[in-house]
């Protein structure tokens, strides 16, 4: 009959930033105390937690790499210097050897790195370029502490049948620590619970999955950290999106397990930390499991701490935003609120000879119900002396309009040192309904992975919200309610040049998230003229595309750096029905 | 004693269109008919000839790659029906089979593929993402084609070490073709003749390297296309940048090879297109060996390629750029000059407040040397009309003055339908000294990956030219001599904000292009102020640079999608020094 062992666990679902390895170090060090201080065994942080992640090119800088080790090293001396010596830390960074860099974890233990394991499986997909940047590892250390025999992996190591856990599970081990930097997708909480549950299962063993918090320019982290038992059953889980110390007791039966050697392709070593299991403790009360996030909370969630940390991780202070009166600028402003708070915002609304009375009473409206800067910038003047200097007509004319709002924008930006909001949804990009240089301009697209159904729906669900909390709805219902307009010409709505948004977006969805082909959307039904129409529009949009600032990404394939088409491209889906 | 047998070889090194199958298939009839006419046996195409390179997410499209293999199986019938069937096509394409997506080698024969070869070694660095898009294969087709035993193999295959041509040199074959889309680095001619030769030694056999022409978004293929004996020796070379159809004889001792089946990891199998030699046959002379273009000219005429593909690939006509009166924009009009003629190019002078005498002068000096379009539109009004009204001061007023001749460029663009061309250099991309939204603006920015050193060199080296021919030189001396000058407050010349050009671009090819860190840097003897003051700079230009317009590359690693560094990047190499 196997033997039973207590251990104490934290996980650290804590906020990095890329490069930042002092504040990391000094993160892991307040961190590890207050595991220390819980009574935990063993820590465990994200996936390059000391160098955050993704850290892209400056892996391949060996001068990083070095900070890097050297980080790692001082960090072990501090935390026994702290008092933290006893405690197990598994801490995610970048190490480099003969063969290359590499994605690690290491065990600190007693202010030494007791072992080092370099992830195996690399992503490169989606937003992932991990061949690029690391050679993948195959030795696998397996550490007995307190009596329990501990696996490490990482991220994609848990995402790809065969590797590390089936070899753990072959090789014998009580524990799996999985040390992750996944990032936010909708629904990805659906995946992961059962896709982490099916590995505790092939590792006949308990997983303890840790993820990163936080966001890192387009990527947003959502945490959901949690425990699976070996029969699939959650022990624990973590809120979304917030840093959090997760602290609770296993009690593991234990196989004393002694294969090392060549396992399933992995140089399996075993490394005792301390062979003694503990004394019987009394186990601390089962931590709450956290529910997942309905959706539009979930989202918007996503898209206030994508914004957030934007700002404050590029050292910027305040926000400096148009307000059109319109649903975007709107959803856009009463993001920024949450994320930094009203004092923080500036409104600006911009009204040139043809925006509606509605749109300046709408923009000041939505001032007043969050509580953000406002003021109002004509552009009649400007607009006006370019387009009698120049002779502008069309859509030269309607461009300038959009252009000296954008100036307007970044001279109170360059003035008061303001970030830019552009305020473009997923929709007007993908179609290229927007004004480069114009609508377009600014360091940050709170909305950019935001289809413009979805945009209403967020706007709904915030407002709701806020009466279930007997606030103020900070949208103007004026501005979900009206038809969208780019207000650039008389009398003009976006419907004159764009499909109804809910067949726009069902379109879009099935093109570019769903990789689906022409024949293939004419065959789920979709009339052969408006797939031609938005196929057009979005094949003709790329070159917009690539000039647009970075946002929150909510779904996989967001817009941008991870849909790789080329500018030059002369395929056209749609020409493959005509 | 091995018998010999001849063969005539052709290697058309074209220039295709990402995304154009129906172009790309007509390019291929047309050459290969050619080809036909000359006598030749075998005509080879560069990789993915038929679908252009690089197709990015496109290889990821079943719709895409469904379209591709049956453009590859039409291409075979129109041949044939061309009267183009006995010749042996090699054409690059994309496969797709259950394993996913393959950059592939079709073998057409007699309106059928006898043969598919799938690259083997896969890049993925530098501007490559090629682990992102295919699947590797290791099935080794050889062909037997008038008794000689062929091998084809696929660009980053002869890069790597092992695989394909080491087991082809096993296996045994008398001719290696290898097809290629390598892209234009500054000097690679140097390296691509040596690494031919050492592959043919390995394969001991004659190695036939046919490679693209042109330019595709950011990338210049500079053809380069050359054949080597198996003892090194050069038989033939093809000039750079141009289309051209190198046909030559081959004679070459024929082994009568059988091995088949597993050989070094690859699946060997044999072909038998045609197993008679040809009876003997009076070769054509001996085609001339081009030389590779002297530095300056080489690198010219990667610009002048890499903006006339842009342009016309992208459906535009003409160009309009600012003309500062300044270096820059004096060497951007040259190229595009020489890229499109003098009537698509359309100059602008925008004079503001702070704009001296000679901007003008020098620009209309530019204008009528050169021929092209040119007008004046005086940027005062519309800045002072945003200064006023907006209080701007200091950067925020110089600033304004950029953007509004920004805004001057695009209006043009959309009135009148030209491309705006952006007259950054690298070395101010890198440091981050231009103005977003201002002199940034552009579609297309011809010397965004040339350092101002070598802008000034190119532009003797171009007036130098145009004297050894009888010309006018296009660039005006004063523009060359003068200091260089941003003329957005009175009296600023570039060295009140950097450093002197030669010291800052000394900094940058050892930072940027050669990895080096701050402790190197100082090793290496410069000044370690100097060193901080312009590491602060790039490290924080990164945001900009995210925003700057595609160009043409020079070197591999250039700025933008190549050097992909995190927009927020606590870590600053300067910081290890202070």
């Amino acid at each position: 009959m196997p033997r039973k062992c207590q251990l104490r666990l934290a996980l650290a679902q804590v906020n990095t930033c890329v490069g930042d390895l002092v504040g990391n170090s000094d993160l892991v060090v307040e961190w590890t105390r207050r595991a220390v201080q819980s009574g935990a065994h063993v820590v465990a942080f994200p996936e390059m937690a000391l160098t955050g992640y993704p850290v892209e090119d400056l892996a391949l800088r060996e001068s990083f790499a070095t900070a890097s080790r050297q980080a790692l090293d001082a960090l072990a001396t501090r935390l026994a210097e702290a008092g933290c010596g006893d405690i197990v830390a598994i801490v995610g960074y970048l190490d480099r050897d003969a063969a290359g860099p590499r994605n690690s974890a290491a065990v600190l233990h007693e202010g030494r790195v007791v072992a080092r394991y370099h992830k195996h499986h690399l992503p490169n997909y989606g937003v992932f370029d991990e061949f690029r940047y690391f050679v993948p590892g195959d030795e696998l250390p397996i550490l007995r502490v307190h009596g329990v025999d501990v696996g490490v992996v990482i991220c994609e190591d848990i995402w790809q049948d065969g590797g590390p856990v089936a070899a753990l599970g072959v090789a014998g081990v009580d524990l799996v620590m999985c040390i992750n930097a996944s990032p936010y997708e909708r629904n990805k909480d659906d995946v992961r619970g059962p896709l982490v549950a099916g590995r505790a299962a092939e590792a006949r063993a308990p997983m303890a999955y840790v993820n990163l918090v936080g966001a890192q320019d387009e990527l947003v982290f959502d945490g959901d950290s949690l425990i699976v038992g070996p029969a699939g059953e959650l022990m624990a889980r973590v809120p979304q999106f917030v840093e959090q110390l997760l602290v609770t007791d296993v009690d593991l039966p234990v196989g004393g397990h002694t294969t090392t050697g060549r396992v399933g392709g992995f140089d399996v070593r075993r490394i005792v930390v301390s062979a003694e299991p503990l004394a019987r403790y009394e186990p601390l009360p089962v931590p709450p499991r956290a529910e997942p996030l309905p959706d539009a909370e979930e989202v918007w969630s996503a898209l206030v701490t994508g914004l957030r940390d934007y700002v404050h991780k590029n050292g910027f202070k305040s926000v400096v935003l148009g307000l059109s009166g319109g649903i975007d600028s709107a959803v856009t402003a009463a993001l920024a609120v949450d994320a930094l708070g009203p004092h923080a915002v500036h409104g600006v609304s911009m009204p040139s000879e043809y925006s509606s009375e509605h749109s300046r009473s709408d923009a000041a409206e939505l001032a007043r119900r969050t509580g953000i800067n406002f003021q109002v910038q004509a552009v009649a003047d400007q607009v006006r002396v370019f387009v009698e200097q120049l002779g502008l007509t069309g859509l030269a004319e309607e461009n300038i309009q959009a252009r000296c709002r954008g100036m307007t924008l970044m001279a109170l930006s360059n003035q008061h040192g303001h970030l830019v909001l552009a305020t473009g949804n997923k929709t007007e990009l993908a179609v290229g309904y927007s004004t480069i240089y114009g609508d377009a301009v600014g360091g940050f697209a709170p909305i950019k992975d935001v289809p413009k159904t979805l945009v209403w729906q967020l706007a709904r669900w915030r407002n709701a919200e806020a009466e279930k909390r007997g606030e103020t709805p900070p949208i103007p219902e004026n501005s979900i309610t009206k038809p969208p307009s780019a207000e650039l010409r008389p009398g003009q709505v976006d419907q004159d040049s764009l499909p109804d948004y809910m067949l726009l977006d069902d379109v879009l969805d099935d093109y570019v998230e769903g990789d689906r082909g022409f024949a293939d959307l004419i065959e789920a039904g979709f009339e052969p003229e408006l797939v031609q129409r938005v196929l057009r529009m979005v094949d003709r949009s790329e070159y917009k595309r690539r000039q647009y600032p970075p946002g929150t990404k909510i779904t996989f394939k967001a817009f941008g750096r991870d849909w790789r088409l080329p500018i030059t491209n002369a395929w056209r889906e749609h020409q493959v029905g005509s």
